[in-house]
């Protein structure tokens, strides 16, 4: 049976990136690796649409959270988070394991943060040194409006920290302009590679906060990752296999465009949304991201027995939901190495679980919304 | 031109395990990874012939280094830190940096530690709460005799923590037996992966220590790994395809047994240590490990020069010195996916990249020596 994935991360990986890291391994101490980090770090400057330094570690994405963390705070130190999801929420968890003072913004899940409420929490608290948030919250399917929490933090002593974890390849993102400190990402969602590669990229606002900044660390280390950068290096062992797979990443989103690539997204998560719809499906998320639609399982039906089916009998993965959303919705990912096509799939195998379970509902009324929408001119929704 | 890699990691990756990688890529949060992951967890103890949970972090090396520190010490703790090379002081530094009061066993670069000097210092300081040193010193290529230091530090309270980033799967090594609280181990060595992964053994004892450690922790976390180990899942997304990978070289490390291992790691280094001193060169180690050897550049030979010689016309890749050693030394790696005539091969590229160079030597005297050392039957050396 063909196997398809549509969890948000890890992501298919295109073939031809597969293929590369397949390659015979190379030594990271060597003038190649340095010159294929090299094609990288100009490559990542481009993903991120920066002129600051974009680090890179050998971890998941939460290693890079962390790092986010270490780098720029001290202990005591008093933190806004905006805590609307599950990676919200491992914001507050990893400053309080380090003794930041966490003041959070909760908001409901499914719901986008108000940015007012950001600028009202600095003008209370002025002691706030940053301000941790998610683009894209992939445990809601929530996207945030990041641009304008940029324009609040900005007038504004704090920095401002955001996880583009899943946005970043896959959502419109400019965290320069938008006044982003540090952006951390992970490889694999846009970027289609395999996880086991973070980044985090680095205004002068933050490093100036990174001299003094007084939590203990050595491998998340900012400075140090800086001193080998400067080299084409890395400070330990790099996962060199999947960096060579990053550079052929990076061209291949590189010569699609980010302009498209983002518009892509936005194109399969209309479809998506108005196949679902017209399957009498309701959302979960009020502001929904591009990257993933979650779907709430209807009444009567269940949700981990709908996966399974789906996963068993035809070979496609979507994800279940997390905490309090567990069994309860569908995620359905449209991120990375995704085309028109792949979406009509997974319409139609959230179709065919949907039938098997008793569901009822106009069969085909999914991948026809999508086809419509996917053929349409601009792509407009439903 | 064919490539060939005898550097101390990455070391080269066998084929079938590339390719293995290479597969469509699974989500993580499946029971398709978590059957993978308990495969996985069974291999590990074989490796680390081990009752303990061994637990796995996606980083380098170093990564599991920090780990170590930061769930088993508090801040002010005292710990021993034996330093006779690079690796070594790795640890005094990832100690310092959180605030560990480092207690030096210091070693001269070439030599192992004298294990009576740690318990002298134990007993001269009974406060310490761990001793931290290296099984085999990569940029010293000597090996440590932890048998008997677990002897010593197994009569006092302090944990014994031990890199074994290079000797796992290739020198012999029973943590259990010899008493190792936590060994540290990284993908890229005797295990043949590409870098990317961290492996961390964790005894009673250390698990004891752990839960009154006041250092702070998220991404490192042992208690979190375990919680997650239950399940056979990871806290954070693990680098899925560098593990699909590993269940396959353990698989093949099991196949050859462990002990066949060992014993072909012993013969290699045999071979390459006739070899050299057939040709009239000298050895760095005076305790040489069976991992990797260390060859001292002779008077007027430049050592740079040599290895870009040896690397780019015969398309064989060495390592140079580290630190103090840089040009100095040549590291010819014998670890993991290594046969017989690979070891003719580093050989013979040495000795064409020393005759360009202009050394006087009996050109074939270092192949004939390996050759003869590896046909004899128990793989006397000369």
């Amino acid at each position: 049976m063909k196997k398809r994935l549509f969890t948000p991360g890890p992501t298919t990986v295109p073939e031809s990136v597969l293929l590369k890291m397949a390659e015979p391994i190379i030594h990271h101490r060597s003038a190649e690796y340095s010159e294929l980090f090299a094609q990288i770090n100009k490559g990542l400057k481009y993903l991120f649409q920066t002129e600051n330094d974009v680090l890179t570690f050998t971890s998941s994405g939460t290693g890079a959270m962390e790092a986010a963390v270490v780098n720029l705070l001290s202990p005591g130190d008093r933190a806004l988070v905006v805590r609307g999801g599950k990676f919200g929420e491992r914001w507050a968890e990893i400053c309080l394991a380090y003794g930041v003072q966490v003041e959070p913004v909760d908001v409901e899940w499914g719901y986008a943060v108000e940015p007012q409420q950001i600028a009202a929490k600095l003008q209370s608290i002025p002691e706030i040194k940053a301000v941790f948030t998610t683009h894209s919250e992939t445990s809601t399917g929530v996207i945030n409006d990041i641009e304008t929490i940029g324009q609040i933090v900005k007038q504004h002593p704090a920095l401002l920290v955001v996880d583009v974890i899943t946005s970043i390849g896959t959502h419109r993102l400019l965290p320069d302009q938008w006044h982003i400190d540090v952006a951390v990402a992970g490889s694999q969602k846009g970027l289609m590679l395999p996880p086991g590669l973070a980044f985090a990229s680095v205004s002068q606002k933050a490093w100036e906060a990174a001299e003094s900044s007084k939590l203990p660390k050595y491998y998340w280390s900012f400075s140090a990752a800086k001193k080998s950068l400067a080299k084409n290096q890395n400070p330990y062992t790099p996962a060199v296999s999947l960096l060579v797979g990053l550079k052929k990443s990076l061209e291949i989103i590189q010569e699609e465009g980010l302009e498209k690539v983002w518009a892509r997204h936005q194109r399969h998560a209309r479809a998506t949304r108005a196949a679902v719809r017209a399957m009498g499906l309701e959302l979960f998320a009020k502001n929904p991201s591009n990257i993933l639609t979650i779907v709430k399982i209807p009444e009567g039906i269940d949700g981990k027995l709908l996966l399974k089916t789906i996963g068993t009998k035809y070979g496609v993965t979507m994800a279940g939901g997390q905490a309090a959303l567990a069994g309860k919705v569908v995620r359905i990912s449209h991120m990375g190495y995704t085309d028109d096509f792949d979406i009509l799939t997974a319409v139609a195998a959230l179709e065919r679980g949907l039938k098997d379970l008793g569901w009822h509902f106009e069969l085909g009324s999914g991948v026809a919304a999508a086809q419509r929408v996917l053929t349409e001119e601009n792509g407009r929704e439903l």
